[in-house]
Parts: C-alpha cells; sequence; structure tokens
C-alpha cells in the first residue's frame, strides 16, 4: 500500500435516467443497483480500500453526507466532505485536491466516481497502479476503457504514443479527449482502435491538479486552497465558485498542450447511467421467467418477456408478452418503457419537475 | 311497457382476461370499466329500465348477492336470486324462467350479460321489440349483432330466410350457431353478410324456454320447476345440477330443429372481454400523452405512449415510448401487457392460481 495514495470519490448526480429507482434524495450511488449484495459506492469503497486503506476523501451533497457515512462507518468522520450546493466536478475534486495538499504535499489522488460499476476489481487495481507511476511523474492520468460497442452516451479519450515509463507499460500519452460521438462516429472510433471510452478517472499529484486548475482558473484554485486552510469557510466561499466540470476546466486544455497521460484497460466498466446499460450487469440467477430482476424477483411474474423488472413495492408484478420491457415499480411512482428508450427517462424527471411533482424527484 | 316483459340479467364471470381489474371477489360487472360513470351492472339495469320498469331477476353468485343489491338498490329483494355455487348460464337462466313461469305463465324473459356494453341503447331496445313480438308467438329468439371486423373470439349465428312477421320487420329463422372460428374463417363469416355475433342475448317466453330445456334435459327442467316451487330447497337441489351453457343446452339443438329467430341488429355492442376490447371504449377524453385512461387519469404521466393506462393505486404512472401498451395498476397488483396479447392475461391468472395466490385472483 502506498501512503501518498488517496482515493476521491465525488458521490454526486441524480442518476436522473435511472428514476424512479434513483431519486434527488436518495441518488443512485446509494443503491445496489446490480443485486451485488452491497450500494454502489459501497462497491467503490470495497474496489479501492486495497489501494488506499483508510484515506478516503468522500466528496457529496451537504444532503447525502450523513446517508454517505451510514454506509461507510468505516471512515474517519472528516472523511466525508459535504458541499453547500452543487458545483459539479471541477469545484468537488479540486476541493479534495486542496485538502489533500495541506495534509501531504506530495499526495496523489484517484478521483472515481460513486455510482460506476467494475465487474474486474484486480484488473482495475492494476491499471490504478500504472496510473500511480505516472502521475508521480507529474502526469495528470485518466483511464481509458477499451469499448466494447460503438456506444454514443461516453465521451472518447484518443490515445497516443505509448510512454515507455518503467512500472506503467501501459501508459500513453493522450491526443485528446473528443466528445460524445453520433453512431457512425463511435463505430469508426472502435474500429480504429486507439479510442477508448472516458470513464471521469483522473490520478493526479494533488498539487500537480491544483497547478492545472490555476492556468486556466486561478481564482477557482485560489479559493479551493482558501477553504482547505481555513474549513469553517466552506459556506461563506463555495457559492462564489462557478459550476465546471474537470474535463473542461483541466483535462482537455492540459490534453492539447500534451501533458495528459492515458493507461488504457479493460475491467467491466460501465457507468449504470440508465436502465438499458444496467439490465445486461444484473446477474443471470436474477432472471424470472425471461426478464433480470433488479429486485424483488419474489414479486415478479413474467411470461414471453425480455428486459428488466424491478418490484420494490412489494406487490405483484405481472408481464406479458413484451421485449426488452423496463418495469421499476416503487411505493409512489411506476416506470414502464423499454431499454431502448432508457436514455429519455430524463424527459419524464423533466415533465414532473415542470408539474412541480418534487415529491415524486 | 309490456307487463309480460322481464329482463333477466345473469351476472357472473369472473372476467379472468380483465385481472386485475376484474378479480373473483369483484368481477367485472361491478365496475366502472368505460368511464360511463356508472359500473357495466347499472347500466345494463339503465338500458332495460325503459323496456321492464321494475320487472328484474339478476342471477348472481352468492358472494356478489349483497354487491348486486347495493348498485340496484331501487329493485325489490327478491329480484336479487343467489346461486350457492357457479353451474354456468343454463341452471341461471332457467330458474329464473322457473320463477317467472310461476307468476306469470305467459312471462316473456329477455336475458342480457351484466357486464356488456351497448354503446346505442334506443337501437339495442328496438331490437328487443322485434325480439319480444317473436317470443310472444312461441320462438326462441336471440339478437344477431351485425359484425364489425372478424372477430374470433365470439361465436357466430347464421342467419336464414326472413320470417315476415308484422312487428318484427327484421326477424330471420336461425339456420345455426357456429363455434369461434379463426381468423381466415371470420373474414369468410364478415364477407358472407349472412353471419353474426352470438351475444348470448335471448328472448323467449319463460315456458317456452323450459319445454325446449326438457327436450333434451329434462330432470334440469324438473329440477329448477322444483326449485321455483319450494325457493328454500335451493340450497339442497342446486347441486345436483350439471354445468351447461344455454347454448348448449337450448340454443343450438332447437336451431337444428329450425325454432330459432334472430333479429339482427347494429347497437355498438361489445363484450368487454379483455384490455383490447376495453381500448376502443375508453372515451377520447380519457387520453393522457396518447393512451386512454380508465381511472386515475390525474396520476398519469405518458410519452410517446399509445394503449390503455389503469391508474389505481394513487402512484404515478409514467409511460414512456410503448405503443398499444396496457398498464394496469392495482393496489396489490400490477400487469404490465400489450392489447395484442390482452387474451393471454388469463395466463398470469392461471400462474397465480398454480402459486397458490388466490389473495390475488
Amino acid at each position: 500500500m502506498d501512503e501518498d495514495f488517496w482515493a476521491v470519490i465525488p458521490a454526486g448526480g441524480a442518476g436522473t435516467r435511472l428514476w424512479p429507482l434513483s431519486r434527488r434524495s436518495s441518488p443512485k450511488f446509494l443503491h445496489d443497483l446490480t443485486g451485488s449484495g452491497q450500494s454502489l459506492l459501497r462497491a467503490t469503497w470495497e474496489r479501492l480500500e486495497p489501494l488506499v486503506g483508510h484515506r478516503f476523501l468522500v466528496v457529496t451533497g451537504a444532503g447525502h453526507a450523513d446517508a454517505v457515512r451510514r454506509q461507510l462507518p468505516m471512515l474517519p468522520d472528516d472523511a466525508v466532505v459535504a458541499e453547500p450546493a452543487p458545483r459539479d466536478s471541477m469545484p468537488a475534486i479540486g476541493l479534495a485536491a486542496a485538502l489533500l495538499e495541506r495534509r501531504d504535499p506530495d499526495a496523489v489522488l484517484g478521483s472515481f466516481a460513486a455510482d460506476h460499476v467494475v465487474t474486474d476489481p484486480d484488473a482495475f487495481r492494476a491499471a490504478v497502479g500504472e496510473a500511480l507511476v505516472l502521475a508521480r511523474r507529474g502526469e495528470l492520468v485518466t483511464i481509458g476503457i477499451t469499448p466494447t460497442r460503438p456506444a454514443t452516451g461516453f465521451g472518447y479519450i484518443r490515445q497516443g504514443a505509448s510512454l515507455g515509463v518503467p512500472g506503467a507499460p501501459s501508459g500513453c500519452r493522450v491526443e485528446a479527449f473528443v466528445e460524445k460521438p453520433d453512431a457512425a462516429t463511435a463505430a469508426g472510433y472502435v474500429a480504429d482502435g486507439r479510442y477508448k471510452w472516458n470513464a471521469g478517472m483522473f490520478v493526479v499529484r494533488a498539487a500537480t491538479l491544483l497547478e492545472l486548475l490555476a492556468e486556466g482558473h486561478p481564482e477557482m484554485a485560489r479559493v479551493l486552497r482558501a477553504i482547505a486552510a481555513a474549513p469553517e469557510r466552506l459556506g461563506e466561499l463555495w457559492p462564489t465558485l462557478d459550476r465546471v466540470a474537470i474535463d473542461h476546466a483541466v483535462a482537455e486544455p492540459a490534453a492539447a498542450a500534451g501533458r495528459v497521460a492515458v493507461v488504457p484497460a479493460d475491467f467491466g466498466w460501465d457507468d449504470v447511467g440508465d436502465f438499458g446499460s444496467l439490465a445486461p450487469l444484473l446477474a443471470a440467477t436474477a432472471e424470472v421467467g425471461g426478464v433480470r430482476v433488479v429486485t424483488g424477483a419474489e414479486h415478479v411474474l413474467a411470461h414471453d418477456a425480455t428486459g428488466l423488472v424491478s418490484a420494490g413495492s412489494g406487490r405483484l408484478v405481472a408481464v406479458l408478452g413484451l421485449a426488452d420491457v423496463v418495469v421499476v415499480d416503487t411505493p409512489d411512482a411506476l416506470l414502464v418503457t423499454t431499454c431502448s428508450r432508457a436514455q429519455d427517462v430524463k424527459k419524464v424527471v423533466d415533465a414532473l419537475v415542470e408539474q412541480g411533482r418534487s415529491d415524486l424527484l
């Protein structure tokens, strides 16, 4: 175990496209969506614990800090950082970097979302180990996921020449981060071989990250360091920060300057962004009459059906003659759609917002 | 109004293919399925009242007699006859005939199921008026519905020559009752023009019906008359009766002997047998985002969807991107299927029977 290495877990995002399982009041990282027996947050902790021991910082919304502490009772109290308001990923990860920089000027952080799935944790840790070697040399390191399909829902990383660094044999230069492609472009990326999925994983020295941030957003870097120096000023200073994603604030400009490395890897990653991506992650043992069941298998009765069912209200859920259907039953809301329309669940949530149904969000 | 004419309403059948709206404990005739504002039973009463006034006999299961009386409080207490156990339509209608024969040897009964829909009650009553003329002459009269599609879920009546009876200008001889056809045969029937849907409506003198019954089932006719003479023996004698449908016991043999008349008619009839037939009966005003709503429109949120939704548990029901879907939400059970699979809802109910889930039946 490397005493300079810290896991940072940004635990944010409502998981809108997983409504009504995921809610603002109970976002997806708090749920065991895949039937693994533990929540996505807890699984993220378990995946990282062999690398970092107790050295965690979880950055989450103030409203979720207690739930995070309940799910991770083994963490010291100051391992959970509560954001007064959401400001996207750069302030969240940047604050973690500023806090760590004060504890240890040589600290390296690995930032990994609380709500992703990794099916091969050993391969994940091997990739992070290579990234750590590169990060200690001053690189901003990302982990690029080998695409398994021409996904249009992820950004891509174009991989350049090998860096040839001992201890990090897979490490390569990043030529560019590219936006979510259309289907034809995505197919081209997969065929090309140099394109990896951008899973939003970064390994970097805390000080390096803040230096890169200061180049484009000097005021944000200054404020984050001020909060770290005087945590009692969090409530006062946090609202002055802009909402900005780490990709835009740091990763893209650094890549353009040839200062980002990538460790390509393949460890069964998924961001569980919608019900379409959740369905194949459910265990085959959780199948009832052709449908995969998230929860409540004893309440599911399916006939001539495929897709995904979550029977979470205790009521019987009977599904008959539908392919790739999504049925999510909760005590106060029911969603019926298809895997292919899973991305559009956001439209349902938008409609609820318009109708002022904050009780259901 | 004709003082010899009585309405008999067999109120039986669980409406299995309308589960989970229709239950054994609360069958479909007790429900307002179409959004008309009244139950199918109550609408049946309202359709017949101008013809028969207070002269009703409703034959129903013992378990439903109280519910029937609550829905039809205007009827005298002895207008509701409670069957100790289901014995199909012949004993039910035959008992009504025996009871009426004792009250008035010239009584004519019109038997109309409690759970059908008629959208043009005036045309219905005109057809029944013609049937009454023929019934008084000793005919067993049925009303044949002009087919509006090549339905495979109904039996058909092949119409013969006109009877030329004054006051019943539409009346024709019935050549035969034919079984539910396959799709090709049904298309041929519709093209032929002589075939009408058998809606199970019979108008006949009570004495004539019992005479026809006595020809093939003399013991049943004797027992039914014995019960009518001594109603306290109902519990003792009823279990001795065979289960048999009026079509098989009386109508088919009588038709073969040239003793059945038909009044063809067209009054927007449907037996509301499944959700596929229910959907088009729902008012266009009950549409929310493309789907027709049985109940709970304020709880329905639909987007890019067509079909039928019943939001009967008070929970939000969101439907996204499904055509001809059927979503029936109740407090203890949820059904998700399609209009085209509506006939197979029976399989779900069969599975629940197998699982011993009588609480949900």
